[in-house]
């Protein structure tokens, strides 16, 4: 199923964006996990829109409600359903979409899926969809934390051609993301992202960015070979985001121009186990964790909603203007960075509990 | 279970480098689909190591046997068996590897996670695990293309710094790709990178590459939204190819540098339906496919055997000298091609029979 | 996972007997389905307890919303959120649960797999959770109803050793069944099972039942070979509702009794095209629909929960004696016959779906 | 997928009964297993015809080789293939079958769902596609025996209207079951079995028969609440196997006759730790292993190829008389036997893998 994501550690999201809610239902969450309601809410308030002039004025509470799977603040071992209503539904903006599909956007592909398109917004397309991602991504992590100390952060690396300095091996926590609205550690690149961001908003235009996550604490032997390598499930976790054109492991594309002889990672003995001297690896062998940080790098388009008019098609073939009045965000990765995590923390949960599977575990 | 890739075009591959043979199983390929084992030969030709100086100097038949689901030259709609012998197997090549870890290669993780390696090369961790995906893609090709039509073409773009200029507008075919060993089709290119190859292959080293991949014909509607994009699943097959550090669709990482003004595909008629003037999509919006050619490109490391001194650590932290005498090719990328042509075929087979169901097409 | 059913209609049910709320999620209901709340809340409130003195006093309205998936009547043919939230929690009822498992009851062996019990009442293993799939069973029936015309009908034909007369080939509609509270179209064994019902309610005691299930204008082609067996999905469904002990397709067990040449469905021309002179296949050949009627049987054990003095042992293992306080029913079987249906019409739209998938359906 | 099966432990199988082969590839079987091929063999030899004057004289040596997955005489976690060659092909057997569909066979029903009918015998459907299923629960059932001390063992308890006597509460073992063709471990009703089925196949008929089975040993805690008990998942698999008509886990369909004061199983310390007095649950409350021997009884037909003539239609419509010339067995129930130990094994096998799953079990 297409609304459905890991094997052992399992969610299903459900909400467009201007039904009623929006949330999630997680299958697989092992019981006696102590969980709050506050442990979810504090990663969606970190998700939600309108808290900087940096991203879309749609302001809504995102209140999430817990109505299974827990009991007297532990887990049940049963499926947690988390809900979250929409608040802030205003259809009117988006009855032009019904006749004109917006360019980049998934109006038309969806109208041609389907047959039928949400009288209102993106529907699933809508990053309002993330919502349950966060919900479901906030329980994962603090999974990985209690059971096996593992931290997961990400920022923003880059904005359109604006760079940050690699950060991967300096111990980032998120209160260093979190300190600027770009949410890219480095204080310079930070100023000169918001700068961007903010002129091109002024221009009603959008730019891209890329975000870099790393992992930490993973376990040797977490990952499946062959089909479900941790790579390839970082990278399908990521691609699903709206608006993820790329994703690379360690090295990744600028790691193609290097020779085996200097891209190897070598082994040597670090805090008393086989380590890597470097870790272009990005942490993982053969698909499976080595016990190095997890480093992966995503991309993300430009918004495809602009403010700005664009010369396009409508469904009957007739050229004309198109200028987005909808809620949309100037860059979409410092609202992503949260998305990333809870991908990251999703397939993380997921190999860690098949891999106690694979390893024939069965007692208590 | 990480043996298997889809969920409607369903693929389970079996065999170590050094087993008695390896194979895979189709399950879900439609009836009356007209096969013959030359169909898959032709593929499992082109991927075969040893038919130039680029690669491996391992040779194999690698004829392959339809064991179940064709009967008189068509298939039944019942599973595929596939079986290829291992004909060619040097275990000896592999002790060392048994107390030292060949750097930047699955040893270590396969054997931290099973706690035994396979007694004498890479088991499943090997390239020649490729041999099933080639095998089964070759047949998912065959139905995609008498049934709808579609084309799948790959080609090296980049080996180590050398990079082919952009030829996903031209029109490129298979015979093109394979007119040089290096498998590009701009012969200047292919000149620099067979001669970067050799003069890698002469150090005993390795250099990584790239690969573009183009999908044309796809019907607009194939993906499913939110976890299975169409991109999501293509990100998984291809980071499921040993060896592949990053995969992109459309305007990619770069594409992250433009502005939304400049990176939007505007909607037109073109050829009676509406299309993109450009494709910085890559095919697909929302995870859907809109009818556009499908553009992909896929990063690929160094090889990480490589045949000079590399100073490392044994299993017990002694430090050492490893120089590999196995087989292995200085660059992936060449033997890579018909591997990604697989896996896209493979996604984009299962992903139209999944959008069959979606469509609830129940009727003969 | 195990709360989810279904590969193609695939539902995840979510919710305790005393959390907040009960519901389910449906994902792969096909677009452009009409429905309404009203669809739903009809076979919610033929499972409801309490309308009758045969069953729980339990009083619940069960009033269900439907929080995403359909906009202006219509399903989107994205994930349907339906929620129904509980309101007659008496947790006080349950704490003595929390010391001594309750008899054939599930509190002994959820508390030895999760180390933990819910609080109160029987969590997961309640009925209650069967209000998830009633409602999502009812989405599937209507899109079975609307796509192809088929009809499914379930009753009460057994309870203790009163079995009603082999009412399979008479057109019973659910009129039928609700015309009396034993839920048995046959007035006068009704009347005998709710005499038995009535006298075994005043002992303090339950008695078990059969129900009897015709699904009919199903498809020939229908279910897929081998391990997906349209008898094999109808029996793991049948066999996951609680308190279910055995499921048996047409003949059944004593079908066993009999020989091959008394047995064979024997082909004839019917209405123009090619059925069977007998249904002992209960319209299942090989696992797959064959047009005629779809006949199976299902078992439901006498109610573990009992007001009569059990004598048991608690946790410790000292013996105790055990009365239940609880609500239950004195037999399963009447407000069963909506859960047999909705697990009939789930495993029906699911194998239509997977059908169209095979059959290599993919334009629309 | 229909040729596939389980989840943790998963098999897929493939192979018609006239195609080259027929096999299994099972992907979860845990790393560093002892396995030989003679412990598959063993198996597969129980499961093969023409040992006895009671069944077809279809003679086939049903060799098994081991692909891949096995080194040096223990698993490597890979996936296990399992090849066996068909050798007794007679195809001119069934030309008639494909102009007139056998009367309760699943020539028919293919041939509606496919289009199309292998060319000769019955293809998937025919019985040779358990010989997948043996091979493959023979590994299950070494690992189980290994691990976990388990026992299954199944035996005929009914061939027609003769029933054996109650041997649940008996410890039965294997070679008791085998000292009579009938696998029957009563020798009187072994004996009068025997002549039944001899008499009915001078008749050239065929007659039904029930198959025990009792699981010895399974700890407290499989199997997946809510969709995947324990007891559906067995029932899920008893019905795909060819002829399988029904599945009562327990009391069954006699239970249903009971009071619950008389049914329930009270609790009581046996050995240490809580039991039940009785077994009336089968081993499974609420889903999940309490502990107790797991027991079922399985219905199977009278085979649907019978050598006497039966009135009946050809495709066209025409009415034909058909009697069989092919090869079957006048009861499948004794053939059967291993087939059922063999589902058995793979349910528990795969519940075992996926509780440890459920119980968040992570680390080496």
């Amino acid at each position: 199923m297409s609304n459905s994501f890991g094997h052992s550690f399992c969610i299903t999201t459900f909400g467009e964006s201007h039904s009623d809610a929006v949330g999630a239902v997680i299958d697989g969450c092992p019981a006696r996990l102590p969980l709050d309601v506050a442990d979810i809410q504090a990663c969606l308030d970190r998700r939600r829109p309108g808290h900087t002039t940096l991203s879309t004025p749609r302001r809504e509470e995102d209140r999430v409600s817990i109505l299974s799977g827990v009991d007297q603040g532990v887990t049940l071992g049963s499926p947690i359903a988390l809900l979250v209503r929409n608040t802030n539904v205003k259809p009117a903006d988006y009855i032009r979409f019904q006749s004109v599909p917006r360019p980049s956007h998934a109006d038309f592909t969806y109208r041609s899926k389907y047959g039928i398109l949400a009288a209102s917004g993106g529907g699933r397309a809508s990053a309002r969809e993330t919502v349950g991602r966060v919900a479901a991504g906030a329980i994962a992590e603090k999974w990985l934390a209690l059971t096996h100390d593992i931290s997961i952060v990400a920022w923003v690396s880059a904005v359109g051609p604006i760079e940050a300095p690699d950060l991967t091996e300096r111990n980032i926590i998120r209160a260093d993301v979190d300190s600027t609205p770009a949410r890219c550690p480095c204080p310079e690149t930070a100023a000169q992202m918001i700068q961007l961001i903010q002129d091109t908003q002024r221009e009603k235009d959008s730019v891209g960015g890329c975000i870099t996550c790393v992992c930490r604490q993973v376990p040797v032997g977490w990952g499946e070979p062959v089909f479900d390598k941790l790579t390839a499930l970082l990278a399908h976790g990521m691609l699903s985001i709206p608006a993820c054109h790329g994703f690379e492991i360690g090295s990744g594309f600028p790691g193609t121009r290097l020779k085996g002889s200097e891209h190897n990672d070598a082994f040597v003995v670090k805090q008393g186990r086989l380590g890597t001297v470097t870790n272009r690896s990005g942490g993982v062998q053969g698909g499976i964790s080595n016990g190095e940080p997890i480093v992966f790098r995503v991309a993300f388009k430009p918004t495809a909603t602009i403010g700005r008019d664009q010369t396009t098609s409508d469904y009957e073939g007739h050229p004309t203007t198109l200028a987005a009045a909808g809620r949309h965000d100037p860059c979409v990765a410092p609202r992503a960075v949260p998305v990333v995590e809870a991908m990251a923390a999703l397939v993380l949960a997921d190999l860690a509990l098949t891999h106690g599977r694979s390893q024939g575990k069965t007692d208590d």
